[in-house]
């Protein structure tokens, strides 16, 4: 099956005449679901369980049929599910609320740093640090140290500017990229969030606070998604 | 007819008796418009005359009957109005477009300081400033010292810090006002801009960018409202 | 310490500089949560902690070291969390949910006026009225004068009119501030509320209405902001 | 024709038995335009021509067919308009920006109070008072007294109680049927306007400030719509 | 005391006169609650006690003291709150969840039509209905007569064509209203639910489509708000 | 009656003429419910029983009233409602919270494609799936072939190909439908979901994504409308 | 070419080997527009050309290309376009604002019906029945028939009864396809226009009640989209 | 002056002590705009001057000052004013815009893709890719393969995964970059137009579309901002 995809990949053959030789290529049903490997491939980062509203046999299921291929993250899984899931080698990473399957390839010397304005921005942002770092990225935490304190932000300031790719997540007002842009030259992505206090609509006053930064070079991912950020950041410094 | 007033505003009559006595009482009819000049004894603050959409005769009619009484302002002019408007001793402001009828009494040492991030928020910034200075509030103006830029701030920072109340005016990302919280303890009054480039939906990210700050303390007037955030400046900064 | 940051204040040492000479200095690492002393020194208001979503022994933690350099607000707290915190000499204040911490020193002889439309509205402007008092203002509670009974505000308009700012809470349809602003001229800050029935979106009817009142000087803070009503409130009152 | 009509007004007939009858029924196409006598008896309202982007041939061709059955309503209309038309006892409304055709017959005694925030309102107002003029009511027009100078309105009290139905026309914050509503016992109708100054998103503030009015029997129409608000105070006033 | 009220009804005296002579005027405190009785001799309609997040003694408290003024109306009351309140001649309508104390007064022989789209607006409508039948009106329901089955409603015509104002319930698309303005000549109300099912925001659909009727003359009240709506059917019936 | 609807359908006699002759017409009351026989003559389909928010009873009612006359659909109902419902001869479908009673008749030989993005569309594309197979016609499931793995929707563009009709379901960016429409010649029915993760305020971005369609001919029903998906497919397939 | 593209057609050879083989293939590059001759073999409907914003030589180059391969459609083409583009046998549609170009194959003997709520709909209108008329289906037009005379759209219930499917236009409300479902069994698009006076929002209350219609079955497309209503009927007619 | 700044660069002295020294420091005022050249220190891009709503002899200016110390762009200018301007070495790119001043060089071999859905994506696009390639980066044009004609994409496929990173502009349903997700490993970077047919509120449609993208890793700027998107691209294809 490597030589086909491989072929596949190198564009020797059409994705018909690839499926015509394998039998068990590319996804594979579970139920109706259908376990996408093929992402992996192309993409380079593999499918992720949404663990919301899936049942443990469910996720079970999922995860074991994957862990054959590539990796796995399960993403929103509470305690529980991780502990009655039974997989061996599992990991659980409690304020990402996420469990990961399968062995970490660090990348390259460098670091993503994700930082965050606010304490109750943790849980998106270590979603977002998790995903980073089991896809073989280093990762810096830089928590709570948001603009309103904005001398808490300069103290960090070498730290962020060493980053190779710099997560900034904020809710609220969400103008903690922008503040961020005025001392690094690496990418921003900015990650808005639906928590913290007050009436941001769930985050909707961060996102188009971000959109709208007067900082150019900025780019931002949907509200609460860690997951997406984390990708992201990985697919940028793992650029050769 | 003052005397009426005074009472009235002692509480020694009620405004139905204190509407026998005056022929020519708190308001005045032209054509249909009922000129307001009770607001001025109460409030202590005129009503303006919104000049947009309005004919220079009407302008001309309702202006000369208020400046008998007070003060007066008409906003949105253009110069065209105040060139065929042919009233004696009126001023024109022309960056704020506001023209000003009467005298200018100082009422303090103090002044306010209007700051803005972008050059494009000027024309609402000045239509703060000028309405605030013929109130009788010194006024310094700090224009584009933007939050990307954010050093540019931080030269300024004595002067900001001097101020009795702080305008700061911003579109698109809105976070000027945030930012200045880091580092004044006056009254802060955040006045989002339509203007500026990008998507802001006329000014909406920036409203919901201020009104989300995590700086508490930070309050908001309407998007492009100079003229209120120049009066809310005053009855802050004429507080005894 | 307090030399330091006198200097700091003083702009006679710089941040960087001010950091280097202290071990511990404006803020301090809780878990990952970065305490903001220098708020306190600079903003001349302290941090709050936001209850909700807290566990009662991070708040807990976060107060003890707080407690130590300025006063502590707790908001959003409920009974429960006061009764298990065990700290000495916190105050809890049921109406407005929050747990205060630390002496109250008056700064003046004036008083902030609370009024509020409806009696729904009570628990955020208890939130704002506490927040004044606490930071040394006086404060006058005028509640359920909604104006639908327009007749009971005026029976207190004498109270009114004495405040030095006015905090005015409304959900629904939110012209209280409006109709407040006919007689006082004084500072006016408009809080509107997510309380109150009907199906205003959970007070963007008021917000809006707040923002766009025809009544020009009216300043406004986000929906349900009762901290930062207070604190504003406090900003200018505490205005020499 | 009329004996058809009668029929089907009192059930004697169906719609389809009265169509077999009738060549000249209920509607009668003009180009693909079909007029709508039908409305006018069973609502007892004609049908209204809007003005705005018909050509005035097409305008023209609809008002000489309606005119032979019943009272004629051009809303939008311009000047150009009425006098390019050459309808012989076409009354032109300028501030209403309607034409109308047709005698008036008064209905009663009473009349409707239309009462205006401010004068940028009047358009709208016009519009209001014109429609339910014609229609056969008496109007009496208060412009102009909008609540940020409200003792304007408290002036013109006993006019506004006397009224059988009140509209009331304001942009911006809205909040005048419920200063209204304190002291007549007549059923309001709130009809918000786009005009005014400041940001209401064309309307949508003052319309949702009315929509949640604490004070209950508000009813609310369109933004901008006169003829609207005319017609449903000429349906009350018109019950017997 | 009536005797002062009566004056004050009638000009003869001021809101600040009559207050002088009253110990027991116009409103009451409770607690912080001030029960407003003077909202029932302007308006002719007593304030309604909004049941829903009240304790049942506070309701208890306040109903108490209005019933020995003015007929008493608590709305979204559960049966609960009914069978503890202990209120001798309360009678409790299940199906509006409304308390009403005190008689009834027929005062005319017309009759309010409430109809219904569907099943699931019927709790709305019964708040409407038993508002409008406490104040006096007598009522007709015509429920579950939605337009997908348009002939369901035909049959009614003679009944809706009778009633001296119409109140038009309708969730999901709201066209109700419009399609009865069609064959009735009374005065439509319509109410908006945010019942039913689909995906209509919450009723913002139905609000919409009942505001844009093509239909003129049909005004709106809030989302659900079935008291709005009998407050207005009764003022519109109550008109001489 | 068979024979009086057969007349109504060919426009024999009229609707009135028609319910003086029959006892037991087109609508039956159950309480204030009218179940409504005759949109299953005009439009072809049952009207169905939504069953969230009902009581079993009061289903069970409605459905037995309904089963004599044509087939039942009660729609989002659990399976608590099916086992205790006791109706002889309803199917539960579990995946589709629906319960269906009365025969299926097959109506040609062609078939409606249903195919989601992601697994947890599932649920609403069940509900299209099963309403239109219950109507009559085939139905192919071809679930959780998503864009995000492309490849996943080629395997199976054969067995689209061949369908009459085709349902896309899809949250998120909604964009399925779209890249089907590369492939197939036939009518598709784009069916946004509320279901998935990430922040797509309910559906409204798969709504918003399907309506603005660059590929021409894409018809839309509501967010998580299955039945009205069915519906439409089956009345196009069943088009002669 | 045919060869390979009915290969191509009956999954012989796969899209890759296609284009190894043709010079010619299905689309062409027109200065950076590529034309797009395959959506024409397998969506079986051709792309169209935009008109708005583009010049007339780029118009006619694209026009020129297509017009070798299929049937040409440029919508939103003033007059003027029209006149200068000389192309020889192009037909202009003055009120559906299109240019056609290439034959008309009548598909079968059934029609499309295109039914609208008022006159201002029409030019939407006619852009769908061109579209679907010039795609080989017969068209019935019947204009404004809209819901607030009723009547007017029951005479022609037969005409509408006959149809294939039925494109129901309206803006304002949007009514009219819930209105049109109560006696048609055929396919019912719903096409929203954001013409019509009122605020309606540009046509979102239309689209919102279409969406929303408590008439199971309807489908709906995307505002003033007649081209994409158009194709759509198409579509459904051309089923087998 | 270099001197301080790299010594401000490596943290040898702060801002304040650079800005002591320096006397033609980071910014310069004209007028009472500010130039900031420290953006192009520190973050590596220069500040653009947008020239929508600025007079020539204004950008003139600007322009000139900025030329002595880096690179200038000036975005959303007219032909008109290039050719007024006066700038020597000034070039117009006339699909971007844009007028750019100083040389280029280019940073490395690798490429960045930028993709249109349509041809009305282009200025968009064209203002993204000219910044790009000014700033140092090549870049490969592939415009209008938009997913209504999937084909188009895979033709470019090879292109496309060849890029170190990829710009997808796209309008309407925004759903280009979720399909080139699919087979490439680079990161990609979203920008959604307003440009194109249809309704999607000037671009929110393919904004939001786009933020919910189910494929993750895909970052989004903000609508028609071709500007931030280039710098973007810049910023990750820079990265060592």
């Amino acid at each position: 099956m490597e030589d086909i995809l491989r072929k596949l990949w190198n564009h020797e053959i059409s994705v018909e005449e690839a499926m015509k030789e394998l039998k068990y290529f590319p996804f594979k049903e579970i139920g109706e679901a259908k376990i996408d490997f093929y992402r992996n491939i192309y993409r380079k980062i593999p499918e992720a369980i949404y663990g919301e509203g899936k049942s443990i046999s469910q996720i079970k299921e999922m995860a074991e049929e994957m862990m054959q291929h590539h990796k796995v993250f399960i993403t929103r899984a509470s305690k529980e599910v991780y502990e009655k899931i039974g997989i061996e080698g599992a990991k659980y990473y409690k304020d990402a609320k996420m469990i990961v399957i399968g062995e970490r390839e660090k990348i390259n010397d460098g670091y993503i740093a994700v930082i965050t304005a606010g304490s109750s921005d943790r849980q998106v942002a270590e979603e977002a640090a998790v995903t980073a770092y089991e896809l073989g990225n280093d990762v810096e935490r830089i928590y709570d140290v948001g603009v309103a304190g904005l001398h808490r932000l300069l103290v960090y300031r070498e730290k962020i500017e060493g980053a190779n790719v710099v997560i900034a997540v904020a809710g609220m007002d969400g103008i903690l990229p922008t503040v961020v842009s005025n001392f690094v030259s690496s990418p921003i992505i900015a990650l808005p969030t639906s928590h913290g206090y007050g009436t941001g609509i769930n985050g909707v006053a961060a996102l188009m606070s971000m959109l709208n930064s007067c900082s150019p070079g900025i780019v931002v991912v949907n509200i609460d998604n860690g997951f997406g950020a984390g990708v992201a950041a990985h697919l940028i410094n793992s650029k050769k």
